[in-house]
């Protein structure tokens, strides 16, 4: 095993590429570290790029859901970071409180819930700029398709972002988005590392295994060889179109917004009204989320109502809309109020 | 049956309320006209709605591919409109040019071509301001499953238009695109009205026929029932993203374009730059499509060089573009020169 092998140096070099060295070389780098095959390839890549092991830190989150395989993954992920010489932090699930979650639709959403949080609080507490998971290409894929299949808007389509700002002083960071899973395998056995295989993946009960294992191979075979990067293509062209519309939008509402106070928004409707309806739908979305008020109970019609207000009629207040907010409308303004503040 | 069933009333206010009767009372009609449910659906409904059977013209087009089925479809096509007072155009395919395309990929698209350009040349011919075709909701679904595997940008993830411009005379409509195929049964069944089957679509040898009776029944018992309705918003969504984003780009083209002649374009730099590069890219698809420039030559990196060349950048000339066509770069303006002209 030598850091020279043709295989390795695509992998870092590709790594390298979507991430370049000088964005994180300064700053500590917290691994998401499963113990599966993609984040033990992230892991021993970024070890072998990074000569200071100070600056990383591996955080493993035992969801507890497959008992003794459970505690393998755990024994093995600290192992290997022992070998690598690499601090490896613990978290373990609360499983009373998880386990209310679990057996309904909602359990793996609480599970990456849970995960994300543990791997927040100890990016803080180790002072790391970064949390890096090992999501490849074929993730992306999956997810994609995923959305498409239940329903999915632009955001939707765009699928996993390579870059998320958790907060102001934590991103997250996905630097196998590029790499397939097919690579991520070639350089595991190239570098004769071990991983765990995730027990979970391969049973057929969840849709995005089925997606993986049964969908997407017949898609190759049946339709397109090549269905995947025409998937990842599309994923792009959304995201990019999203991105675009999103900045249209809020350049906009820079022009429109008067903000009374914290919790109260005033918008001119004249810049509004330059835009389409649904330019309209997402600058409203926008103010929402800088607001920080409640977007799950907003539904399609609730964006369509507020965007069909800009338009020119006499003072009217509407019905109230999800989480208790107010808006009242004028001629030339719409005033949003907040949901009161409960003491 | 009765004018007044039930069925029949739903069915014909549906399209009224995609198709008001004041876009299309006082024109002339072309239909066009299978023989298959869904054009029987429509032919029947739009010969119950125009008292004035004078403005309704029905057009078939015998592609000749299945020789007596062939035959009888028009035969039947023929009888349904005699018994429904309304003309009846017949055209055949050239067999010996069209059979030279048959055997290959594009035999399929060849068909499509011949039968819009008989249907365009009938329409003038008969003074008709619309054609209209039977594509009903469960087309439009596997058109926007068959874009998403094949790869398509925003465009193709539209799906099917409910209006297209074909000329400036004659436009395109889809007056049963929000009907469902089922809907188009049941209206049928309940007029007792006869309809040929094309029976190219029971054989799975072509794509389309596959994702209808392979895939989207298999999407919907094992992953989501509702994958219709999510296929169906995820296209609208589309649509209007796409008009938005094209609208943003007309915007700024009218500010940036100086047309020297009708082969020459000299765009201002300045209003581009305020785009993102997303958007400077749409923007030459534009003027492509204004000058009529060829299109298909023209890739996503050609797209995305033109879009690169609107920075800062000392006097350039571009390698010449698909169709020789030139672009030289100031610090200010891109020239765009296009095709020379051949006599």
């Amino acid at each position: 095993m030598s850091e020279h092998d043709p295989g390795h140096t695509s992998f870092t070099d590709q790594l390298l590429a979507i991430w370049p060295r000088k964005r994180w070389e300064g700053s500590i780098v917290l691994v998401a570290y499963s113990g599966g095959p993609d984040s033990t390839a992230l892991i021993s890549s970024l070890a072998e790029l990074q000569p200071n092991r100070q600056r990383l830190v591996a955080a493993h989150f035992n969801h507890g859901l497959r008992d003794s395989a459970s505690a393998g993954d755990q024994a093995f992920a600290k192992q290997v970071c022992r070998d690598l010489k690499i601090q490896c932090i613990v978290g373990n699930a609360d499983q009373a409180e998880f386990k209310r979650e679990r057996r309904g639709e909602g359990w793996e959403s609480a599970a990456r819930q849970l995960r994300y949080q543990f791997l927040v609080e100890k990016a803080e507490q180790s002072g790391a700029r970064y949390i890096v998971t090992g999501h490849t290409r074929d993730d992306q894929v999956e997810t994609v398709l995923h959305n498409i299949i239940r329903g999915t808007g632009l955001a939707g389509l765009a699928g996993i972002p390579r870059v998320r700002c958790l907060n102001e002083a934590v991103s997250l960071v996905r630097p196998l988005l590029n790499h397939s899973r097919q690579q991520v395998l070639d350089y595991l056995q190239e570098s004769d590392l071990p991983h765990r295989l995730d027990e979970t993946n391969l049973e057929e009960r969840f849709t995005r295994n089925r997606i993986r294992h049964k969908l997407l191979p017949w898609l190759e075979s049946e339709f397109n060889s090549d269905v995947r990067a025409a998937l990842v293509r599309l994923s792009q062209i959304a995201a990019e179109s999203q991105a675009s519309l999103r900045e249209i939008a809020e350049g906009v509402l820079d022009r429109a917004i008067r903000q009374g106070d914290k919790n109260k928004v005033i918008l001119e409707l004249e810049p509004l009204r330059e835009l389409s309806i649904h330019l309209r739908r997402e600058c409203f979305v926008l103010v929402w989320q800088r607001q920080g008020w409640p977007l799950q109970s907003m539904h399609f019609h609730h964006w369509q109502q507020l965007a069909e207000s800009t338009e020119p009629l006499s003072n009217t207040t509407l019905a109230p809309f999800p989480g208790d907010i107010q808006v009242a409308q004028t001629d030339t303004e719409l005033q949003i109020q907040g949901p009161p503040h409960v003491n």
